[in-house]
């Protein structure tokens, strides 16, 4: 009705019927496409191409983006307070955050002020920096599989498994049949996963190159800012093109129907975190949650309790 | 100034002229008393006699304690930043929060809402529910030790250690010569931790008899709310005087000169949330936490960046 009519307004109208026609009801309107699908990596995505300035489906500016995120997080909530009383039932399912990116791509704000809307007893987050000892006695998965959230919570990882691919091809750590192998190694273990019964949302965080050179920058100029910066950003850096390359082949090789990826702009932080708040968002309402039933005879308990 | 005639005004002056000399000027005016001080179990301290809906030191409503929580948020949160920040640059220290009580004493409720203000990044979160077949063969303190925060982390324990002096007394789980020696076990654990550079909060939520009854019976009451209940709970209900015998010798022989207890009446969830808050922003300030400096050469990574 009124959401209908506030979209066609919004500019999605006379050039984007088919998305008009489409557009589920709880959509907001500032979204002329919904995010799961403006976001999600299209066949032949190039990376090249793709403005990281951008804020594809999104019609409004920053401040409308803002009031999004504030306007969502009690559903947010409510639906991961959801997921983990069925955790806590019984249920056996869970959702997935993966944050890919760049050094200064947003992952830590991502966390932060996306995450951060819902109750941390039911987060178990991870970063994932380069393997300890231990971790490097097994298969670049083991410390994945020991990370992965119980039933009924929302597990973050920053960077993943990912990295086995990314980190590992450019700095050549593992001969490249090694690498080469692991694309479909990968998308075996995603479908294990999702069939376990975990929503698996992965997000490339893509900033441009002028971009991370100013954030990096910032943290050279201001002292409370030190602390994120290591040198070894800018030998990352020197290597942008064959990231980008290898970003490309995660993109080609690795985005399944059943756990794609999305191409997230990062240049805006705020669009990257409106982003990434409705893809979670769009996950939990996947599940369709209800409250898990009582297992145990309401009555009587309620007599036992008003005896004492 | 201003600081000391709002305290007066609401009530710490007359009668109470030693607190309004050693008032901390951070200390909000509300507070007639710093609620390290009036939230810490004194000598002595009778649990029995204790009033379970008060809001010891706290002059302020409901009202004026949810803006206090609102308004310490930043600091709040920045204060755990640069703790994470000294942790990932060589720093030793953490803070531990315990977080003990019965039954609906709103230990989850602090989690959402106090712990919910910082990073979840920096948040590591623990809940220690009866043992697991694989943590019932190590010594009791296994399965936390292996849980203390790491360096730069806020540790957060939803129950804990003292589990094992609590139901491990009232339901006779070990011998009494068992559960006897460990209080001094658990003091001299607690030495150890607080030597390595872990501030450790600990929080007794103390709510009534009367107000537990009204909490249990809502969740039977409220569908959405059944998870929250389980028949053990009236169980436990059962053994109030049990408890409150074994919560008594906690706050006796476990309230240490490094590690003293506070209780905190938590029959007004708002006032448990701002005492947990400020309990924790107390902890915090005490780090007095600066930023790491920077262990490379600023002007020199300048140029290397500058450079790509």
């Amino acid at each position: 009705m009124s959401t209908t009519k506030k979209a066609k307004k919004h500019g999605a109208g006379h050039d984007a019927p088919q998305h008009a026609r489409t557009r589920p009801t709880t959509l907001d309107p500032d979204w002329e496409v919904a995010p799961t699908e403006s976001l999600r990596a299209p066949v032949g995505f190039d990376l090249a191409a793709f403005d990281r300035g951008s804020t594809p489906g999104f019609a409004g500016g920053k401040a409308a983006g803002q009031a999004l995120v504030a306007r969502h997080a009690d559903e947010l909530s409510e639906l991961q307070e959801r997921l983990f009383a069925e955790g806590r039932s019984g249920g056996s399912r869970s959702v997935l955050l993966v944050l890919q990116g760049m050094d200064t791509a947003g992952k830590g704000g991502i966390v932060r002020h996306v995450v951060g809307l819902v109750d941390p007893q039911g987060v178990a987050h991870r970063s994932f920096g380069v393997p300890t000892p231990e971790e490097r006695e097994h298969d670049y998965l083991w410390r994945i599989r020991r990370a992965l959230p119980e039933p009924g919570y929302i597990g973050v990882f920053d960077r993943s498994h990912y990295e086995d691919v990314l980190v590992a091809r450019v700095d050549a750590l593992v001969p490249p049949d090694v690498w080469e192998a692991r694309y479909d190694e990968i998308n075996r273990f995603e479908e294990e996963i999702v069939a376990s019964g975990t929503i698996v949302v992965k997000v490339a965080l893509l900033v441009s190159y002028e971009e991370q050179r100013a954030r990096l920058m910032e943290r050279l100029e201001r002292p409370d800012k030190f602390w994120k910066y290591n040198p070894n950003d800018v030998d990352s850096r020197q290597k942008w093109p064959a990231y980008q390359e290898a970003y490309q082949a995660v993109l080609d090789r690795t985005s399944t129907e059943i756990a794609p990826w999305h191409v997230v702009p990062a240049d805006r932080k705020w669009f990257a975190r409106l982003a990434v708040s409705e893809l979670l968002l769009d996950a939990l309402r996947r599940l369709d949650l209800g409250w898990p039933p009582a297992d145990f005879d309401v009555e009587v308990e309620k007599k036992r309790l008003a005896a004492t």
